[in-house]
C-alpha cells in the first residue's frame, strides 16, 4: 500500500478499535483461479493473530494449502473531501479533491480448523462481542438456540486463524492540512454520518 | 468468493449504482513482494472498464507489468444481523446471527497510463461525479485552481484503466429469510444508519 509517512497509523490502540469497530474484513488470497476475496468478520486475538469463519461450502478451505498467504484488509469510513470545505480554498484556491479513509492491512499465513472446538471458540467470540455491542442486556447466546439445531449450523462452518506476520495501517485524515481546513473536512463527513472518521480527524486536529 | 445463488447480485442497474454510491476501491494485486492492496476511487467506464488515478509516488504502477491480473472490490454497507431482529426467534428460536453486504468484484488486466490526456480524463471524470454529488450548483471545477498549481498537481499522478474481464457481485440481504425477519433486520439496519442497505432489503422484501 502507498503509505507515506504522514498517513501511516502506529497506534496499536488505534488499529485494534478499527478492526472491532469494522470487523467485516476482505480475506485475499491467490488461488489456481486468480486473486479471490471473501467478506468474512474477523476478531483480534491479541496482536498477532485473527480468528474467522466461513461455510463449509464456501470452496476458500480446499482451494488454500495450510499456511496459504492471505491479506485481511479491514476499512472503516470513508468519504470525498471537496476543495470546497477548506476555508483557505476562498483565500489562493491551491487545492484539490482528495479522499480520507482508515484501513488496516493484516498479513499473515491462513489455518483452517476443522475439529468442533476452535469452530465454537471462533463463532462464540464473536457472537459475544457483537451482540454485547447490539443486543447489550438483552444479548443472543448460543444456548438460546435447540442444542439439535445448533449442531447442524456448527457442523456447516470451518474455523481458521491467521497468523499475522506484518501489519500496515493508513489513517487518511487530513493530517496534511492546516488545522482550519481539516475542521472544514471533518465538520462535512460528520453532517454525512461519518461520525468515526469525523472523531479520528478531530483528534489529529488536537493532537496538532 | 463463496456466491450462493440466492445472493448473486446479477442486476447491472443495481452493481452501477453500488460502484458509484461507493467509489473508493480496493485494488489488489501481486506483485514480487506478495499481496498489496491500494485504496483508490474508480469510476466504471461502461460495463468492461474501470477508470483511476494513484501518486506517481505509488510503487503500484513500477511494480506491476502491463496487463496484469487485478481485482477491484467495491463495497457498499455491512452489518452484523442478530437472531433478536427476526420476529420469527421468538416462536422457533432457530437462528444464527449473520453478516449482511454488498460487493462487486472486478477481475480484469490494468494498464497504466502516462499521458496527459488520458490523466485529465481519469481525473477530470471522477471530480465531476464526485462535485455533483457533493456540491451541486457550488461543484469546484478543476479551472478554479491557478494553472502552474493544477500542472504540479497532474505531473504527480498516473491514471489507469483495468479492462474487466469478469463483473462478480453479492447482496447479501436476507433473501434466505422469511419476509417479516428480513423486515426486522431492514429496520434495525435503517435505525443503525446504513440507509442503502436497508433500502436495498426493502426492495428485495417487495419484490418477494
Amino acid at each position: 500500500m502507498y503509505l507515506p509517512d504522514h498517513f501511516c497509523e502506529e497506534d496499536a490502540a488505534e488499529i485494534a478499535a478499527l478492526i472491532a469497530a469494522f470487523p467485516l474484513a476482505a480475506v485475499v488470497a491467490t488461488t489456481a483461479d486468480g486473486l479471490v476475496a471473501n467478506h468474512i468478520p474477523l476478531i483480534a486475538d491479541g496482536e498477532t493473530a485473527l480468528i474467522g469463519h466461513i461455510a463449509l461450502a464456501n470452496d476458500l478451505h480446499r482451494s488454500l494449502a495450510d499456511g496459504a498467504e492471505v491479506l485481511a484488509i479491514f476499512r472503516g469510513e470513508d468519504g470525498y473531501i471537496s476543495p470546497n470545505l477548506y476555508p483557505t480554498k476562498a483565500v489562493h484556491h491551491r487545492h484539490v479533491p482528495t479522499w480520507n479513509y482508515q484501513v488496516v492491512h493484516a498479513h499473515g499465513a491462513i489455518r483452517f480448523r476443522y475439529e468442533r472446538k476452535a469452530i465454537m471458540a471462533a463463532v462464540g467470540k464473536l457472537t459475544r462481542q457483537m451482540e454485547d455491542r447490539v443486543s447489550g442486556p438483552n444479548a443472543w447466546r448460543m444456548a438460546d438456540a435447540p442444542r439439535d439445531y445448533l449442531e447442524t449450523m456448527l457442523d456447516a462452518v470451518v474455523a481458521f486463524e491467521i497468523a499475522v506476520d506484518r501489519w500496515q495501517a493508513k489513517s487518511k485524515l487530513s493530517q496534511n492540512r492546516k488545522p482550519e481546513d481539516a475542521r472544514g473536512a471533518a465538520t462535512a463527513l460528520e453532517a454525512a454520518g461519518h461520525d468515526v472518521m469525523a472523531c479520528a480527524m478531530a483528534a489529529v486536529i488536537r493532537k496538532g
